[in-house]
């Protein structure tokens, strides 16, 4: 599938500021750049390796006190839908280094506190059919509510709450997998399904010694997104993030199918 | 039913210190004391009415660093078994104002937080069966593991962690029935069937124009239960207080049937 | 001091709604109504007494999906500036029964959690100069800043972000107050040096055996504070409560002396 | 300095588990394993890179349930004692990639809640001044209290209570830090002025492009310091870790210079 994807970003600032940003589609495994443009006026770049080594980030130092910036991609999603019920587990001694910190609590995603539950109702599964149990329940169990959360949001009120957008969906995912000793993290992404337009977070699960896309809203295919940015939840994934105070004028995202 | 109560309490306290304390059977509805006795040495005793007017608590000063207690006392439980489906909960509108202030989240019961999944589940029965059902959901889901929770324990944990002892039961009850506009409260309760003998914690919930007790434990049943204390939460309810630090001797609790 | 209080307010809910109301100003110690109207239009009002007395509770039955109020009231202040420094706090086994609910932790309130910084921030102070440095404490490290705390912010928050609004300045003496283990509660209540025009929340504190209130950020005088409600926390005296969505079409407070 | 280190460890097990373990001193930077020597029995040993590459973890899977172990090592610690002072905070756009993550808040460490405070108190000064004056104004402001905290201990606790045992320390170091826009990050250690004997935790600081090693508690030097593990928090720290209950029979740390 062939993505376009274009976005516009106006933000009024305190003044120069350093800012924060993961947005440019990731040029990883399932899906290759075939065109991309940022435009930031006159801010000053810098580019680092994204969390984990997938994609960059960049660090704009913003002279004045707007900020805006447009960026436009073409992307080809080569992965495929997974079909997480066929997969496997890895026995924990066999996790490699770089996938074992995803079996940790994170800021938003208190795993710890998860472990009952999650054995009483999913631990008779194997897997894949685990990881393929604990995201229809989600997908269930929760409602997509715009509103209903905020950036303070941590995955004890969502499970207690039943309801959020696609960072709690995603946060959700990430404890419940992660206590069930499934190593489990936050991914931004693009998608055209996503409704309304908006930057998207999904989930990666690894299972069978790779990281597969699950979207608990039920809106994007694995097939159908493309990855910006991965981490631990919804701090290391951030599409912007500035050091002052930071006021959206607009924000407009819009991905296409080509 | 008639019940014997013994309790022997031993502290080492850090100097002399006013200890707070709920743990003589009240006399009220549905239970009068036939007799009791309280010995606590030398400390100097200052008494007041317990919150909501039910029972009584007691200043105590303890002159040197040890606090030996002994209480006994007999209490004729009168009140009959709830039958929870068979009653109704009433419109907000003719909650006497001593009700009102148990609609709301306390120190461990974040009410607020629960109200969609408590309407999802269980917002289609009406007032008696609703908590009846709330109250059977509670005592499936939880799993009682003693040393599971700590006094630090909130209801968003005991949610996510489905296990704990008494007081977290009663407090995911009274989270529960508050956040679908029901007034329930915790109660400090002696019972023989407590196993292992200890105080005990269950709920009151207001139906009918009275508060009726709920053991979502299933240890006991309203006629087998002597009421201390009634509060928002295990905060309110404490049988022992102090200010300085205590270190816990020993306790023994023995409840019997006579 | 003579007040003129007008509040006009208008909400838009999802259908008939029964609202909880606490916005008229109380028949209290300290001051007095020379006069008051309230105008809910056709919806049905029950009346009940406040938390620990102190005024009146409104249940409305608000037949529409609108609800516009008018309160208009003349209240006559008479109690005095209070001098903290000169108060005393009472030993805890003086403390009648009304008051000892407020040495307790409570929703927004985390007291428990401030002991050891209390003790040795302001240990060395006897009572009244304990709160009065508390209280010029919290007004010099915190900052006021509008939309820095929302409905969820505890005081582990606050006291870490070292910003907020009256709530959050109210919540903090609160709990300093309550780990000192002076009785502290939450008040609603209109002022005319409220900047801009709000409601506004403070504190009472129990010294020399009476109430006083505190306003930590510095706005109003004891002698300048219209008293509406009291509570454990902003949780208790909210001014208004409905159970279903309320969205705020508009809310004016405007209070003058006369 | 050359250390001699020597752990034994006892641990009852509830049957066959996988255990998670992080005690090996690494050889990374400032520090040299001469020797070392680890038994664990009949479990059998999976080694991955620990966190940022920094040494190794283990997963041991234990055949019984008795997990016992001893790891003796001698390391040459070669680092110097750091002059915090002196070194330089680096602009946000210099940091390199592998760095950033540690600029953001974790498990238990809120460092978005500490932004004003931070400001208020330490925004005047530059750099390794600020960070300097942070670790200082943890040492004299916490009391370090054995037993005050427990393994759901969070750094909003930990400020409010001011006290801790090096857990917290590290915590509120990293996260003031991290609050100041400086990386940190949570460090395992052992150290021979560790009182009691035990494993240590405390910090690293990204200053002058390098990591600096800092103890908040006082009672080692980066000089005194053999590294095990890095991580954002506690939690990717941990020693041990197993999947199901593990008792602790017996613990002992015995780190002297040879």
């Amino acid at each position: 599938m062939r993505l376009s994807i274009d976005v516009s970003m106006h933000y009024r600032l305190n003044g120069p500021d350093t800012v924060f940003l993961a947005l440019e589609a990731a040029g990883t495994d399932g899906q290759q750049i075939l065109s991309h443009h940022l435009d930031l006026g006159d801010a000053i770049l810098d580019r680092i390796a994204g969390d984990a080594g997938i994609g960059e980030r960049i660090w704009a130092r913003v002279p004045g006190n707007e900020m805006q910036l447009r960026y436009q991609a073409e992307v080809e999603v080569t992965r495929p839908a997974a079909h997480l019920e066929s997969l496997s587990a890895m026995p924990l001694h066999q996790l490699p280094a770089h996938v074992a910190p995803y079996l940790r609590p994170s800021r938003y995603c208190q795993s710890d506190k998860f472990v009952a539950f999650v054995d009483k109702r999913f631990g008779h599964l194997p897997g894949g059919q685990k990881i393929a149990a604990i995201r229809n329940w989600i997908e269930s169990e929760l409602s997509y509510v715009p509103g209903s959360s905020d950036a303070d949001t941590n995955v004890l009120e969502t499970f207690a709450g039943r309801q959020g957008v696609c960072r709690d969906y995603a946060h959700l995912f990430c404890t419940m997998a992660r206590a069930a000793r499934i190593p489990a993290r936050a991914v931004a992404a693009y998608g055209p399904d996503v409704t309304p337009q908006d930057f998207h977070a999904v989930a990666q699960v690894w299972l069978d010694n790779a990281w597969h896309l699950v979207d608990s809203t039920g809106m994007c295919g694995a097939d159908g997104l493309a990855v910006i940015a991965v981490g631990r939840d919804a701090y290391d994934i951030a599409f912007m993030e500035s050091q002052g105070p930071a006021e959206m004028v607009s924000l407009s995202v819009n991905v296409q199918r080509i």
